[in-house]
């Protein structure tokens, strides 16, 4: 196997520290430790931490297992169940403890670290816009009934989740996330209730779950 | 008026700072310098940065409105819906640029920071119970079917309106707010269809709506 380059090392280490202590508590020092290269050598591969967390998140964002969410092999909504799935295994490979790096970051962050935030947001709107192709999807395909619209929906959903990772890893514990695949299912499962010719649909089952 | 003692006007600064710039993004001599006061008289008043952030997070929490919630001269939906307004009003005071101080610690801090990180959870344990009682007496009243257990909803709730305000810190917009109230309005509405004796039951209306 070839040897990682130095920005290749330093990437890595950034990459897994900022996802375990932020980006404040990243310092530059504490990158060059963990990717086992001299403190001095940061800046010949980055103009900045800024920059490199630009990279990172880039990174972040391209393991996000988007692609799942336009397979089109597949019915939509098990597609969207799948990639939930999909990243909710990303939090549990660190027993919630780490949450998601893309909350996270738009979480601590201010103005103040613009670009960051930048890359921040356009994770999240590939992310949206995928997720919302796929419930407009879903909806052609009488799956869906949910009246509000396939993007504010994926952008409630997106956000939603992101709320439940964070509370996951608060909690260290993957209930936040298994209440949001029950509330997930119940504003899909509202299209699925067959129409009864003898009676008034019911547009849920009465019994409570959990 | 009273001239505030030097803790109370260390507390004032630090929520403020904290709540812009997050909590290592807050040095105690931030801190000191906001309130004008010694650098050396911070430990005169707190063990440590972190207790004081507790004292914060405590403040914060009780300024969350959720005594709205517990209100029963008015309709439990309605409630519901004016304490996310509130919630929502607390934002817009800075542009939406701020975000909520229980998600930005909650998503910012790593278990090093347990004892504040025990603070936003006693935050977020405190509102999902209130929201839990109120989405149960709508249950009561007729006006929720949503088949997923009160305390379930609740929960996902709360984290979904956390990752709503989130988002809203990164776009600086309240789209994600208003996206948020148009899905729970979605969840809350499937209750009040009426049932048609003439035929199935629509569940929702056709319309997609934003």
């Amino acid at each position: 196997m070839p040897r990682l380059s130095v920005r290749e090392q330093l990437i890595d280490a950034a990459y897994d520290h900022i996802h375990e202590h932020g980006f404040a508590g990243s310092g530059v020092k504490d990158i060059t430790d963990a990717a086992g290269v001299p403190k001095g050598s940061f800046y010949n591969h980055f103009d900045s931490k800024e920059a490199m967390a630009v990279e990172v998140m880039r990174r972040y964002s391209a393991d996000q297992g988007t692609e799942i969410l336009t397979d089109r092999s597949k019915a939509p909504l098990e597609r969207i169940r799948e990639h939930f799935a999909y990243v909710t295994g990303r939090l549990e490979h660190f027993a919630y403890a780490r949450g998601c790096m893309i909350g996270n970051l738009g979480a601590e962050l201010s103005a103040q670290n613009s670009a960051i935030l930048e890359a921040v947001d356009r994770s999240l709107t590939c992310w949206v816009t995928r997720l919302a192709a796929a419930l407009d999807e879903a909806r052609a395909a009488g799956t869906l009934a949910n009246p509000v619209d396939g993007l504010a929906l994926a952008q409630f959903l997106v956000n939603a989740w992101e709320g439940a990772a964070m509370r996951a890893k608060i909690s260290k514990s993957r209930t936040p996330l298994d209440d949001f695949s029950a509330v997930f299912e119940s504003l899909a499962a509202v299209a699925v209730a067959p129409p009864s010719p003898t009676g008034p649909a019911r547009p849920t089952t009465p019994e409570t779950v959990r």
